[in-house]
């Protein structure tokens, strides 16, 4: 019998402690042996016997190139703070505020066409006979007094973001690394020749672990301490950006993109913001270049015998596994990150045949919030079993090939705590694992569909992880339903209107008035409101969090307001009551400290039955319309009760019991059955002792579980 | 000597109680005895040697010729809630949650021209072919489905709501009052005869009270006891509409009102909200008829040697104090019920002999919120003093000539604490009165003006008493500001771009984005932020609270966010960090607890001095301008410490000490120096003892002053 002690881990190996990376294979059963940013692998290690992943970051760790070639560097759009007028005269030094150790101005001719200058205050763009540049200044000539102007133009970036975060956050010394644009033409023959060299020198690499493709996403950094990190966007394509680019994509698309395009007057475009026409074409656009230099690279690769892994972060920008050019690319394998369960699903959705976990803690000083994690202070142990048990649930439900960690082995050296609960993890990851391989746990017959404007691009994230979007409550909602055994599938407000409701039980609308999760003015699209109408009164459910629906103009503010039977007051509402209520038990189960309040939700109708309210406003409610149902929540804060209670809530609106799919009587304890191994996956959300009765399809049982314990029962 | 111990006191009488009638108008030295609604004067009385005031609705008390006249009875656009059509046909019965002793289909041929069905769904206005309507009932056809649909119709008020109100909540069982519309041709002439008559037949009567005059506030009930008082706006013009109000209307302004001009997707026009063009023409348009029909009556009452008081409450409605038409009227007095200083100021301004305020509370078994005032646990003796605090700081700056109470007089029996305190309040009063007959108090040289976009017309007010507004920021401003040393004017924006802020020290803008307040989309007007933004550059001061110039479409949300420093973010600013900072101490008194936390504020500017913060959130903030300043306050909650602190801050934007219009060290003692009477008027809002140094033009001393002590020293 499999006793899951070996395979499918990868171990972060390190030049001068080669016999505690052969140790530390061995505890926790590594097959793969890889670097990371900032350690080498020696020839003691790469001939030990295990599968070799190199890391390589093909845009940057070419200096010498970019100071030759400044021109092949990456840019970006960036705006002056607007400045106020007091004559007809004005100067504006537009890169002030910014660190001019990540920017540079652009004043190339090419360049020049893009720059803009615009009044502000009334929305005019200015003539180019309005205004001139010089040294870092320009002048305008024939301002309004009192009006307000800003300059939009692009910058080279000249630090990689990557390792400017490092060195400005870890006080590494090192020489700043740039980075090049594959589109300029001299940058990309040198990097193909540049990877062929490298396939050359590195023979015992069996899998080149590319971190990651070209362009990294959004991070803007202020010169002033106060505001350093002013804006960081992981899904955002501002960084895409060159003269180059924008030509091409003119004669592509038959319209130029401008400045404002990208600027926005000067709120940029991030991805929590329902996006321009403008914007999905230029995505669509880079994407595909993305896709096809990416492509070249693999060939390479694949031309020198071995395997391209993509890394889905840093420089992951246009690569979109879910898009449709990504399997176009031929990557052997793709490696996420995961602090999270709906990471995890995000990752095995991608059409690799590897899909492989990076687990958090780096093996590294500190974490990414600055806190310690392998130095005093630390509790590396603590953070990996949090992790984990978001992780755990969602591996449940849908299968990955790998896991892994990355940064400084010896790092571990003394962390006997750490690297016992790795071992264990690494065990159970492996074992459930070979669960899946007899085929996909029981579901319930329940499809969900969380809707918001981005649809499938942006299954399951939003824009990076949990702690960059946690005031998002979709991103709760996702994370709850990672682990549920139930299908979802994220569908946009067009997939919608072209019929994608036809298989959908449940319907998920959550956001705030006018971010793309909401949705924003597309709720103004009366096919998109009756649609959801005709689905809620057929029989379907809809599930609204926070403000959804939510757009102004119409004569209520959520546009599905007449189902969810709640509706939000900014103020229009002035002088009208609303409807007096008590609140009523739920016909399920409700987690109080789980559901938030959103300030000025009412009662509209003397139908809508309040679940839960908070300081007086109605936090979760419950209304019926034709043969649907409509759920309201004021909030969701992820926690297992809050996925409880999601499960729940779920199983109430379409009528089903959990049995089917394996169920634990106590909220704190989910279970996946898995019908060919006839075992029940039992996993304890508590961290404390828990005894429960447990169904399946082939009996029930009790159970005491340990803390957080994962249990296999063989029924 | 005078004592203060008799005159400008208005005592409601109560036949029955002719001895305890005297008796009161002894104590509390009343020169003034009035009937009240439910309560005669007996002859026993009238002819005791006091002017005598009595009380007439004018358009109330009519039933027969009402019921023979049903055509002659006001009216009201009302609309149904809309429904959803599952087919192409739709029946909706439009009267359907309205309470139905209120309200009555008009369904006649010239109502019906007025009705409107509308798609809102898609917001589109139905054909008249598209529905039909009988007994009740609104067919629609040609319907599409799970759009939703709503009629807008006109309806009869069949009780008159103030009469409506006491039945409901004080359990009246007399006859529902009815109520007559002047403009009705055989009604009116009914009126002015009805008014004549009993002029002749009340030769006694020195003082006609009308209360009020045609038109009540705005107040709709429903039929469902959750959902009783649907709407209520003390300002708003919906109960003076008519079919024959609109051909007028047509007539004078060249274009027709709709009935969506009055239903506004269901919304109605509440007072808070920015008005339509319509809508202000139509308040003009009823604001001339008013006034014409009130002259006539007044000329009536004047030609038979009485005086015409009005009190500004109930069917007040077109009136408009502060408007320009209400001079033409010639009232000799207007009376308005207080229960905050700001009501006292907003009487004060009216253009008539006598300024009459009627304390509250009214003596009546119940309060307006339905709590015992003159019942079992009631204690009105300190609601009288709760109120009188606020009032008598508005007192000491701006002269009214009377004071007095309503209700049945019966009920003070017994009630020695409550009686003994109007004496020491009617006391007071007198005194205050004859400073202010030596000349104004002094004022600190600080000139404020409240910007919003009703301007003189809502001065001090919003829609009614402070408890009916206390949501709104502004009221709470406004009371503050009541009794401050300085001189306060309300702008409308278009005042502003006339020029108003010429002789303006200090401009304050506080409301919800959206509101009336705020105002809205005007701030989308560059003319109007260029305007502000040049006063504060060249010296001027600025105040913002709650969501000051707040629109959408900028680049900022709200249009002074550069000189505020501070933004809201209501999701636009996602992925953009806002800069950090730590509170500082402030050059001005801070009343921690009156301030408040608007959610979403952020620091735009490194400049930017945050005075205090509220969970995180700036809720106090000081930026520099050019030679001027702006202060942000998230929020801002009366009382007296709070008056204190916008006090201090005013001085100090204004580089003022407040010597020169008397000045305690206590911030909880207030001052008016009376140069004339070289009168030092001292008031304590404590609830305790307070010793304080007091200083004024005239030197300084030291006092200790009793609880909540009205002091007068002579320096």
């Amino acid at each position: 019998m499999n006793d899951h002690s070996k395979g499918a881990f990868t171990l972060p190996g390190e030049a001068g402690y080669e016999e505690l990376t052969l140790k530390m294979a061995e505890k926790w059963g590594a097959d793969v042996i890889r670097d990371s940013d900032g350690t080498k692998l020696s020839d003691e290690i790469t001939r030990a016997g295990y599968r070799i992943y190199s890391t390589i970051c093909i845009i940057r760790e070419h200096n010498a190139f970019a100071q030759a070639h400044p021109d092949a560097q990456q840019q970006s759009f960036l705006y002056s703070k607007p400045a106020v007028a007091l004559g007809d005269r004005l100067e504006i030094r537009p890169l002030e505020g910014y660190f001019n150790e990540q920017f540079e101005i652009n004043d190339s001719p090419e360049a020049m066409e893009y720059w803009q200058v615009w009044d502000r205050t009334v929305g005019r763009l200015l003539g180019n006979d309005e205004w001139e540049y010089s040294e870092g200044t320009v002048t305008l000539k024939n301002c309004v007094p009192f009006h307000r102007y800003s300059v939009s133009f692009l910058a080279w970036r000249v630090w990689e973001e990557i390792n400017m975060y490092n060195h400005t956050t870890n006080h590494w010394t090192s020489e700043h690394l740039r980075q090049l644009d594959p589109r300029h033409p001299a940058a990309w023959e040198y990097l193909q020749q540049w990877l062929k060299d490298w396939c050359e020198a590195n023979p015992r690499t069996d899998v080149v672990r590319l971190t990651s493709l070209f362009y990294n996403f959004v991070w803007i950094f202020g010169d002033d301490m106060r505001f350093r990190s002013r804006f960081v966007d992981w899904a955002s394509y501002d960084f895409t950006v060159s003269p180059a680019a924008l030509k091409v994509f003119e004669e592509e698309y038959g319209y130029a993109l401008t400045a404002e395009d990208f600027i926005n007057k000067g709120l940029l475009q991030a991805t929590h913001r329902p996006p321009t026409r403008a914007k999905l074409d230029y995505m669509d656009f880079i994407q595909r270049f993305v896709a096809e230099k990416a492509k070249a690279l693999v060939d390479i690769i694949h031309a020198y015998g071995k395997q391209a892994y993509v890394f889905y972060d840093d420089s992951w920008v246009g690569m979109e596994p879910c898009g449709k050019y990504f399997p176009s690319i031929g990557f052997d394998g793709l490696i996420k990150c995961v602090f999270s369960g709906f990471e995890c699903r995000l990752c095995a959705l991608a059409k690799v045949d590897t899909h492989e976990l990076r687990f958090h803690p780096y093996l590294f000083p500190v974490g990414l919030g600055g806190l310690p994690t392998f130095s005093e202070g630390g509790e590396p142990e603590k953070d990996a079993l949090s992790y984990w048990l978001h992780v755990r649930r969602a591996l449940a439900r849908q299968t990955v090939q790998r896991i892994g960690l990355g940064g400084y082995l010896h790092l571990t050296i003394g962390q006997d705590r750490f690297n016992d609960l790795i071992a264990d993890i690494a065990r159970d990851f492996r074992r459930i694992k070979a669960l899946h391989e007899g085929g996909a746990p029981a579901k319930l017959p329940i499809k969900v569909a969380v809707m918001h404007y981005w649809g499938s691009l942006r299954s399951w994230t939003l824009s990076g992880h949990f702690h960059e979007t946690d005031k998002n409550i979709l991103i709760h909602i996702n994370e709850a339903l990672s682990g549920l055994p139930v299908d979802v599938k994220f569908v946009s407000f067009d997939d919608v209107k072209r019929g994608a409701l036809k298989d959908v039980d449940v319907l998920i609308n959550a956001g705030r008035q006018g971010d793309a999760w909401s949705g924003g003015n597309v709720w103004r699209d009366s096919e998109l409101v009756s649609e959801v109408t005709r689905f809620v009164y057929e029989g379907g459910s809809l599930i609204g969090a926070g403000e959804p629906s939510a757009a102004d103009g119409g004569d209520t503010l959520f546009a599905l307001s007449h189902m969810l039977g709640v509706d939000m007051d900014k103020g229009q509402y002035a002088c009208h009551a609303s409807w007096q209520f008590e609140a009523q038990s739920a016909p399920f189960r409700v987690a109080e400290e789980a559901i938030g309040k959103t300030d000025g939700i009412r009662v509209t109708s003397g139908d809508t039955q309040v679940l839960l309210e908070k300081e007086g406003v109605p936090a979760l409610t419950l209304n019926r319309f034709g043969k649907g149902k409509a759920v309201y929540m004021g909030g969701f804060s992820y926690s297992p009760a809050a996925a409880d209670m999601l499960l729940d809530i779920l199983k109430y609106l379409c009528g089903a019991d959990g049995k089917g799919a394996g169920m634990a009587d106590d909220p704190m304890v989910e279970c996946a059955w898995f019908e060919k191994g006839r075992t029940l996956l039992v996993m304890n959300n508590a961290d404390t002792r828990v005894t429960t009765k447990l169904s399946c399809p082939a009996g029930s049982t009790e159970a005491t579980l340990e803390p957080f314990e994962t249990r296999f029962v063989e029924m």
